[in-house]
């Protein structure tokens, strides 16, 4: 019996989701897409179907209603469905009701970004300690598998880090992430994703792993330029990141730090939004009353990220530099992947950064659904075996390359 | 029977208003202070009680709460307190209905700034004609005195304007209006008066007068630098303001422009909020459903700008430089007015913005009191004889200094 997938959410990456699980859903059974708005879905849908997507073409796609952060509907709606693989990629307020609904239903359960509390903003480290691994009992009570953070970053990059540890390294000193967008998309101002997460990930403290303890700074404080395959050099600035949360508890010895590149324009407009409090979580009230939350009215004004995909052009390159010792000997090793937005757009609809978040997911939805990663509780992704997945994603289109000491190197994921 | 004051709002300018009311009590009746929010009428009344300001010490000053947009509710407060002469200060939404139940009673009419439909930035030119000027009929028939835009400028810039018409030049040739606010408030940003208001000035076309006809540019698209008495040299740029759409009429061969000083913050931040959408008066719907203006939210998280004048040091200029002949030979005349932010503060409790802005609609109230302005039908300032009114503002701390090409000269405005 083939498993049912749900797809919770309709954004940029639920799109890419859709897609890859159409591409493969001779290995999946039902593929079904829900969120609060449906139109959206159906828009999903049919955007799938314009692509002839579909690998078994006579396959069930079918979009849903559904108010993620209500558990009974959630629950309902799984059951339903007969979902035995939840994919959510909807807003990072409802991972913990989705997780819930799983945990209830005995559905596998794979999310891309840390569950967040809307009133919240950058909460105490580590932050899958806040919500996520507090449920790690009930998730194993339940018998089912939840792996957390399967996006690029977190996710492609956590793998990318175990990699090197299986591989590569016998002690490792430093993890360095780095996130560079080389793309445009042509817009004035916009932001890759919903900007209300992205603002979110740099309006708080910047946490950084280093020295064995969690270190702070502030947002733009510390740069650094790196020189790139493809992309060459470019700005990047220290910022948190999930995978920091899960990574310095796996490698606590090593230092663990996120480097996100930034534009000129970026850093122009978050410093006047930051500076005038309308990145601010927290409501405020208008001389005439109405209580609003000043992000919200932000993410309202700015483009759908979904939308800047037909005009978007230009690469992303993601890696992670890992510096440790090998055989007694200083090495470094930089493992990436390098994607190309208009490649990801003709294929499915959606710009380079949907694509890098979407595919990663879907690949480790279809390593439940053959059994490889379905391991009965709940895990961060560089507790899994890397090489399957990171296989996987050379076939689906986001294939990683190797560098040893600054030399590309040969990497036979299927080995 | 001396005239009972009615001030409507309780903003900085209001402020001051109820400062120079109170300081020439002896001259009106009671004084009045409503707002929608009558804490903060009673706040400003706590603030002339702590500076004695009373002339007249057993006088009365109250507070009282009113929705200025209710005319009803406008005329009957109006009847109650027999206020004889309402000062307009409140939000330039609220003019027409407050010239609605000042027709309605009886009572002159002042305010300091056009009014504004909410839902609508920069309207067709000339801007009185699209509210003001198509109640001219009405308040003549009410024979009402109505006096439009009697703050700083639009206010004294247009009586300036007639002042060189009546004693410097026999043709003008050129008026340019420069507002040069070289204080500084020590904040990140903020506006010096409602941001709403302060936006919405500088977020549609900017209309000047030139050549005998409507002009349009682009914000930030003409600069010119200003060398100014006391404040220095100061970059300006070429804006849309109230009295080009005055002066405009009564000087229709002159060219007619205005220049407002800006620093490199406020177009930083104007920029970034401008092109994301955020000054947008027209609702926006967030991802949660709710209706919100953009503008208004905006507002809600910048700093008050009466709650600036503390911390507020340095001084403003204000003038007009106009330029024309005079018995057959070029000449130019700069009329200006130099304020200090803490001297402002010191005697009122506002910043200089705010002080500029509320004391010239007291100097209109006295001299509709003893007649001398009360001209019972409906005018703009350039429209009154200028030397009574200029003349005031000297007495009340608002000296104006007379420049003929180039060279500062003495001028008796009680001759």
């Amino acid at each position: 019996m083939k498993k049912n997938v749900l797809i919770i959410g309709a954004g940029g990456v639920a799109q890419v989701v859709a897609h890859k699980c159409a591409q493969h859903n001779d290995r999946f059974g039902a593929i079904h897409i829900a969120s609060r708005t449906a139109s959206k879905c159906e828009a999903i849908v049919a955007s799938v179907r314009e692509k002839d997507a579909m690998k078994v073409k006579d396959g069930v796609i079918a979009a849903h209603g559904l108010d993620a952060l209500d558990i009974s509907a959630t629950v309902a709606l799984i059951r339903k469905l007969d979902a035995a693989i939840v994919i959510n990629v909807g807003s990072a307020f409802v991972n913990m009701s989705v997780l819930s609904a799983c945990i209830e239903t005995g559905a596998a359960y794979i999310d891309t970004a840390i569950h967040e509390d809307p009133l919240k903003i950058c909460e105490t480290p580590p932050w899958y300690g806040n919500y996520e691994w507090k449920r790690r009992e009930a998730v194993a009570k339940a018998g089912i598998t939840a792996i957390l953070g399967a996006g690029f970053d977190p996710g492609v990059v956590n793998a990318y880090a175990r990699l090197v540890e299986d591989e590569y390294l016998d002690e490792i000193s430093s993890i360095d992430i780095v996130d560079v967008n080389a793309g445009s998309h042509g817009k004035w101002f916009a932001t890759n994703f919903d900007p209300e997460i992205n603002f979110r990930e740099f309006t708080g403290v910047v946490y950084s792993w280093q020295n064995g303890a969690w270190q702070t700074n502030k947002m733009f404080e510390i740069p650094r330029e790196w020189d790139l395959p493809v992309v060459g050099k470019r700005p990047t600035y220290m910022t948190g990141h999930d995978e920091i949360h899960s990574l310095s508890a796996r490698y606590s010895t090593a230092d663990v730090r996120f480097w996100m590149g930034f534009g000129e324009r970026y850093v122009q407009v978050f410093t006047v939004l930051k500076n005038l409090g309308l990145l601010s979580e927290q409501p405020v009230t208008t001389a005439e009353g109405q209580q609003v939350v000043p992000l919200k009215v932000v993410k309202a004004c700015l483009p759908n990220p979904a939308e800047l995909a037909p005009e978007y052009e230009g690469k992303t390159c993601i890696g992670d530099l890992v510096k440790g010792k090998k055989d007694g000997k200083d090495r470094e090793v930089f493992v990436y992947n390098v994607a190309d937005h208009k490649d990801a757009y003709n294929e499915v609809g959606s710009q380079g950064i949907s694509y890098t978040a979407g595919v990663p997911p879907v690949a480790a939805a279809l390593l439940i659904a053959d059994g490889t990663w379905d391991v009965k509780t709940m895990v961060n992704v560089e507790e899994l075996t890397p090489k399957p997945f990171l296989n996987l994603l050379g076939q689906m289109g986001l294939p990683t390359q190797v560098q040893v000491n600054g030399e590309e190197v040969a990497v036979d994921f299927a080995g």
